[in-house]
């Protein structure tokens, strides 16, 4: 921790003349360090979201596939950080060059090679973007959006898949899948430039395409054992760790204040502040809403309010309101949540009714949910177009769910992406791993 | 995410005497920025508060009624922030605009009428106090502090309270109580203008507000069955899940710094940081204090330290260095942390045999240390008033705390408060909810 | 909390004279207050990090010896900070006042006397040094780097030392062993000024200080009952709850930002941010090596994949780059965490085979990859030599080490530090606190 002068080396004699330039670029650096400050609190809020998708996941399995779960969280994390950097990060920002298409016509590919930050020490001179903020700090940002797509996946696949297999995915997902199909829209393509694509944060771009590789996922995979009897019954497997399910929400939902409101990308002037304090306030009562509706709701359709649809309504509440979280005012955000929170209470036995086992709810709250937020956007910003969002949203489906299926059909077919069924009665953590989530508790 | 140019539009040729105005006024915008920004982290450790109490409440409470503490708090927080931004907001920060009372005067009762944030991308001429700061960043962060008052409720009246009826009193205390009476003190009203109450950041207006309201409502509701047995013995109910309560008071604790430290509301010059940052060390070294006097009070008392003592003396020291975290020293601020963990050895005791029964301690944390915070602030703050801090503490309680009855009464003559005794000694999770917190560990 | 103008007072009529003046202080003010928000900012993450010491620790015992090492933790953690006020924070800082040794010839002994914050409200003439940050914001973000130390030791000897010893062991390494000799360092020492000792954040300074204390009372105590047959056999002691424990994992490194980027000490020029975010990202990415660097270690020597391991491997990945987060490349940092990985699979198992029983992995994260860390210094940094980084390591060692086992011996011939058998047995929390920390789930 060295400790120096860190004030602008002026000159002694700072000449009149020279105050103007002075007094213009100081606003210009006070701007980029504020810009680079929202990325670097955002960006450890977002990473904080690994921590809520793990805890989530964890408490909502069975205890015997604890152990699992959170050994594919951390690895899935750490795979995706890695793979971002290799990868992902000029994919999905090519800054113009563009691998297929250009800026104009609008891209379809984005640059390929590892990520690279500015020197130490950078002065003015050498930043990449004097207007923007440092690239750190947006690396550090993006990255963590593109292991939050990953986490999404592993809840729905929880309990049968294969650790290895769900690991090679996640690198195709955060190496190619995410970053391509970001790119059309953050890095300037096609999406955006061609359809005026509106998606603020990422119900479509994060969301709904963690979402859909997960649903693709289900299909390949199948649903747990015993999970729908031959009757056509839905046995409940209940989550393991409640408190657990819960802290991952309440994670979750602090971090997202980083992912919406750091989606800013700015915060040196008065507008963007202001903007970036809407965007918190609307997260957050469209987090409230989606909890509130998911509580009525299942009072009413089952007389007894439902927790863990509570904590998914309220995440529905959040993904819903990713598309567009600037515009609305605080009544309609809280609307727009309320009905995510409505959406979840009716998804997840309609899943159930196909017998696609999502362990933890997660196609609802992040595709569905993902699509009606990317929709509603419709409703505020009347930048929005109905043709742009809806092609978008199929199209990024489309793209995403037939690579997905394939990929996962490859997998399957070659490595196998399922355990035994002996090794899925006695749970994943024993049979896989051999180490007990609970070793003191459970019962045996 | 879109990217644009972020820099103040200047005029290419900015003239030499435009230059005084120019430096001046990013100076006073990069304060509304500073400012601002101090809501939003602020807010957002606040908002992590909701997941502390959570924890630690779910932590206390016996394993059969840990799946409803879990809910009531999640559907509380929720309901809080919504009836905040309907109702509470402007009740509480009426601009002048009092229904009852003037500023000059000394209001009463606050506006009636839903908050309303700036409008999208506002430039210095649009904000609604260019010397403040946002009002997206300040509804967000007061909010936060609506919610905390509901969650010290829960605790104290777990494990045998009805959900529904609990979540009405949530609105009323939500939605009109707090912020009426927040408004005396901190709208500028009564206890302000009249009185020159201090209360920084809310050991009374917040954290006695909730225990009054707690207090009410156990004596309203009456112990949990088998708690206080006719021989006059105590039955301890042992919490089921430490780790959780630990986590839920690092939580609290780590939240509290946005709790005081956002309170100083600007950080836009010299003075107002290293303010904040004082206001850090001393919640902070408050917190220690209080752990360390419950540590070794227990040690004395009973020869072994007790963790949720520990636990609750560190949370009692942060409400009572609430109320003036400024201008104590480190080692006053230490004294009057440890002050409050000692208020809780002895206060947690003290309930029990007046058979109140608080299921997590939080009468003596958020009450008693909350009255001695407001005390202290005489020892450190030589405008506090003896007249001032008594007289507010009274007025603030009896208000609270005869309402709160009231409303309680009025609850549990129509709809009823409490669970029967069937359902309570089966849990609330079984018997009101369906669904345990850890189905696959507790004995059964 | 008051609300007023927040504006620097201007002169109304500013002369066209005083512009220079008030642009170049306008520019340092906004530093000042930047560099301290970096301090506010990064000493609350570090602080969490606490609450991930208690969980991670809490998570890898049996669940007979929890609530004790919950109870440490908080003790502990309560401890340091009071002690460190007291005693540590003008010993490790003594801005040149050495008792022996001074600035020019190095430092030895730092000064002795209690931390003094500035005033309440200070302005730019009244702040300690205004070309650094405030003093408060220094002692918060500072005093927690000494109780982070003070947690590593209570990991390593948990399940079998005595509470009390343990805590007098607390105050002298928190307000002597560790201020001593990172004044060598960090307060202008003789490591630092004749050495030209290199160690960014404290991979010898703080990490590996608390690694030799730890190894030092491992020596002292012994190893835990059982755990080594006479035949030479481990006998594994599993971790009682693995979701806790991951938690931990995730909250250290969300603190290691704070700990990492914070030790810029300084966020108020475009370089310095930039230096932050390169920090921010380097600190990810390695301890993203060190996780897959584990996973795939034990993959390939175990056949399985080992959570705890991935834990600790992720941890020693954070550990290898503290000494150097800012110089490295992206690919540079990650292998250095992956090297740090490495090396904890194979420590963990070496210790074993020494017999010196470190019941969570203490010794290898924070010891050994510490000391990694500090020699990775030397392929990134030009700056650092092999004779500073080696020297110092040892006189650290040598130091830290010599002390604490004297220290240890003395209180284990004195006090006694082991409890007894029966208790050790029973599980502290029944013998020694009388408190369980699940009581509804143990097996009985």
């Amino acid at each position: 921790m060295k400790k120096s002068t860190k004030i602008l080396g002026l000159g002694a004699a700072l000449s009149l003349l020279a105050v103007p330039a002075f007094a213009q670029e100081t606003a210009e650096y006070t701007q980029f360090i504020l810009n680079s400050l929202l990325f670097l609190i955002g960006g450890f809020l977002v990473f904080w979201m690994a921590a809520g998708f793990t805890m989530l996941e964890a408490g909502l399995v069975r205890s015997k596939n604890v152990t699992m779960q959170l050994t594919k969280n951390m690895a899935l994390f750490s795979l995706a950080g890695i793979v971002y950097y290799l990868l992902g990060y000029n994919l999905m920002y090519p800054l113009g060059n563009w691998s297929i298409g250009t800026d104009g016509t609008g891209g379809y590919l984005g640059a390929f090679g590892v990520a690279v930050l500015e020197a130490v020490g950078v002065g003015p001179d050498g930043v990449d973007d004097l207007s923007y903020a440092s690239t750190g700090s947006d690396f550090f940002f993006q990255l963590m959006f593109a292991a939050a797509t990953a986490s999404i996946v592993s809840g729905t696949l929880a309990e049968r898949i294969k650790l290895w297999p769900f690991l090679i995915f996640t690198v195709i997902l955060t190496g190619l899948i995410y970053p391509i199909q970001a790119s059309w829209k953050w890095g300037g393509g096609f999406l955006d430039s061609q359809l005026g694509f509106l998606d603020f944060a990422g119900s479509t771009v994060v969301h709904s395409v963690g979402g859909w590789a997960a649903l693709a996922g289900a299909l390949v995979l199948g649903p747990r054992l015993g999970r729908y009897t031959k009757e056509g019954r839905v046995v409940p497997f209940p989550g393991s760790n409640l408190p657990l399910a819960t802290l991952g929400t309440f994670i979750l939902w602090m971090g997202w204040f980083g992912f919406n409101g750091g989606s800013q990308l700015a915060m040196g002037t008065i507008g963007d502040v202001a903007d970036i304090s809407r965007i918190f306030a609307n997260t957050n009562t469209a987090a409230m809403g989606g909890a509130l509706a998911a509580l009525v709701a299942t009072q009413l359709l089952y007389k007894k309010p439902d927790l863990t649809m509570i904590l998914n309504g309220a995440l529905a509440g959040l993904v819903s309101i990713t598309a567009e979280p600037l515009t609305p005012t605080l009544g309609e955000a809280t609307l727009i949540g309320a009905a995510g929170g409505v959406i979840v209470v009716f998804a997840v036995p309609f899943l159930d009714k196909l017998k696609i086992d999502d362990a933890v709810g997660a196609i609802p709250v992040h595709l569905f949910a993902g699509i009606w937020g990317t929709i509603a956007v419709l409703f505020t910003n009347p930048d929005a177009t109905i043709k742009g969002q809806f092609l978008s949203i199929i199209i990024v489906g489309v793209f995403v769910f037939v690579v997905s299926y394939i990929v996962w059909t490859i997998l399957k077919l070659t490595v196998g992406i399922r355990v035994s069924e002996e090794d899925e009665i006695t749970g994943l953590d024993m049979a896989e791993l051999g180490m007990e989530a609970y070793p003191d508790f459970t019962r045996s």
